[in-house]
């Protein structure tokens, strides 16, 4: 734990972080519906209309009075006039009086004065002229009426709502064609190392291909935010505070990673405390992996210094930059989904520490079975792609024995055996 | 039931509709390895390299011999000759022998001779020349040895997975600069029915705002495809037969929706089964709401019928084109979120039909409550913004008591109260 002999708990460090992060009410953009899919909603919106904007036949039969069907059976039909016929997308220029009926269509406006339609199932002709029904129908039966499901007025789609296909539809069936959604947050992301490459091909033996960009410029997207890459950064004190004072100026939030380890190179905290207050507000969080996480606010926005090692920088950007994202866009988090299974082996933890760890959740017949990936370091990516799940264990567990009952989050489908 | 007296069970109407389609060899197409994010992956991807490419330092402290430590302590320390330092991007030129020590950064290259790395805080140095260390290491301690995390020639991404970020990092840190994809699959989608109009602008009073197709062309591109809008069609007989072929040989799949109740205006299974063979192979599926779902092939293509209510629409989609859209693809389905709650009342279901029912889930306590939406058609889209959850009841199912625990989908977050 060298250099971070007071490690901040998670709640703790998440508690310290946004109540200095001054939160705004988001700002908004139009676009039109079609493209809104997956935003989210920056206001309320109210119909202007009734849906549907006319009493509607829920069915393709009759059009009637209820009160001409009371009483009907099969053995004792009522017998109606046939007086017309009403296709869906007809307007009808007739009345249906007492006595009478129209066959009608599903989603066809039902004429003035029928109060209900009955299927075709459950009446007969008897000739051109008439018909015989042979159930009661109670009044608006199988009619939809005008504004039953929306009214003028009312509220249909809440701010803060992620807006999925049905929204979609809503909004078209409201006249929408464009609607205010929330501006995605422009996230700035950096790589401090003397060591890192952008690509294999310039990588030298003693270099590392800089993974972690990538990596957090697709959770940045996956996020709902639009990712500013900013590139790698040597291990200059100059060079990081050029590079921290232009991402500052163009982005909502600055990502930083590597370069966070207490050691020889611990510069960027360094250049955050010294651009302004309050600077650094957490370095050292009582997580594993993600142990070298800070957290720091200048200029009245966000840092988030992560780890270099990508396996903790993909778990400390969940724990605390997705967070960050949702509350500057005033969005809830989605939900993910979780499946309980047993341990195949005990996995320990440290009292006081939030552990996270990678698992491979398998299928055998009704169970599920939960193994522990084992792994030499926390760096090792691959250890990512091979797991389908991440085990949490809270800070006041110590760990969990070999067939006790876990929840954990699914990242990949379950692998069946 | 009209016009479906002989419906068919879910399972088994998939089971006709994916037998009959002809699945081909999913086409590739190369992408940036940035831009991946969410594909398919159409390859196994074989790593070219060793990771890491050289003996890596895990921690800050000082490259040494194994065997120099074994048996130190803090009253009996080994004391090393202080010979060099290496940061990380460094290339050391130097080799480290018996009884000497160099220091060393985390993901710097261990020197050449040295086998294991001792943390920082179990050394002290006694002068520039010399340390003293208190605790034994094992050979290896410390070092993440080449090719550790991934050999050359092993597979590391498996053709079929969805990429998430992390995989983005493989491909990056593999030197994968573009991957094969699996092409999406193109679904072309049009509604037919004469009381359809695109917008509210153009809505008489006997219209109805066609809100099936922007929100199953959400749904398509949501599900990886690319959705192909070929708008809305009269009910005439030649104009969907027109409509039908240019969708056939534009797309991979056709989706229609609307006009496929059994009533006077039944055209699209009569146009698909005119087109070719074997033409429809389901119309009316033991489902409710989606009932009028027609499932069919022709020229080696399928064809879906989706029906006109747009719930009903949504949930066949869910049921038949997604699943489809996967299969085509040779994706998995992702997992989905799931939380088990207590019904707060009763919900009756049709033996012999697999129900879909709309509810909304709320956290009361530690207990989560679900309640079905009230509603008087399947017809009614807000139940679908206004619901978190979908409540499935199988076929050999009659219903749930008020009380009973329940397995639920959720849409979108639970509502705290």
């Amino acid at each position: 734990m060298k250099g971070f002999k007071s490690t901040v708990r998670v709640e703790e460090a998440k508690q310290r972080f946004f109540s200095a992060v001054p939160f705004e009410k988001p700002a908004v953009e139009k676009v039109p519906a079609l493209e809104a899919l997956g935003r989210v909603l920056g206001e309320d919106v109210r119909s202007q209309v009734d849906i549907p904007p006319f009493n509607k036949s829920a069915v393709d039969g009759y059009a009637i009075h209820a009160e001409d069907t009371f009483g009907a059976s099969s053995t004792n039909p009522s017998i109606l006039t046939l007086i017309g016929e009403i296709e869906a997308g007809d307007k009808p220029d007739f009345e249906v009086k007492r006595r009478e009926a129209s066959k009608i269509a599903t989603g066809a406006p039902v004429p003035k004065d029928a109060d209900a339609v009955v299927m075709l199932e459950y009446t007969k002709m008897i000739d051109s002229r008439r018909i015989e029904i042979w159930t009661p129908v109670t009044p608006s039966g199988n009619v939809t009426r005008k504004g039953e499901d929306v009214s003028v007025g009312e509220i249909v789609l809440k701010k803060g709502l992620r807006i999925r296909p049905q929204d979609v539809g809503i909004l078209v069936m409201l006249g929408e064609t464009s609607v205010n959604v929330i501006k995605k947050p422009r996230v700035a992301i950096f790589s401090t190392g003397d060591e890192l490459v952008e690509t294999l091909e310039e990588l030298g033996e003693e270099k590392t291909v800089d993974v972690n960009r990538p990596i957090l410029l697709s959770m940045i997207r996956e996020a709902g935010a639009i990712g500013l890459d900013k590139g790698i950064v040597k291990d200059r004190l100059e060079n990081i505070r050029e590079k921290m004072g232009e991402s500052l100026a163009e982005a909502d939030v600055v990502v930083v990673t590597g370069g966070t380890s207490v050691g020889v190179k611990d510069l960027v905290p360094e250049v955050v405390n010294a651009i302004g207050k309050p600077g650094m507000l957490v370095h050292g969080v009582s997580m594993r992996p993600g142990m070298p996480t800070g957290l720091g606010v200048v200029n009245r926005k966000p840092v988030i210094l992560l780890p270099g090692n990508p396996v903790a920088a993909m778990i400390a950007f969940e724990v605390f930059v997705k967070p960050l994202i949702l509350r500057l866009m005033d969005a809830q988090e989605e939900p993910t989904p979780k499946i309980r299974g047993r341990l195949t082996r005990r996995i320990a933890s440290v009292q006081g520490f939030r552990t996270f760890n990678r698992v491979l959740v398998r299928r055998s017949g009704d169970q599920l079975s939960v193994e522990p990936i084992r792994l030499t370091g926390s760096g090792i990516l691959t250890s990512m792609t091979k797991a389908n799940g991440m085990l949490v264990i809270p800070e006041d567990v110590e760990g969990y024995e070999a067939g006790e009952e876990v929840e954990v989050s699914l990242l990949r489908p379950v692998e069946e055996s």
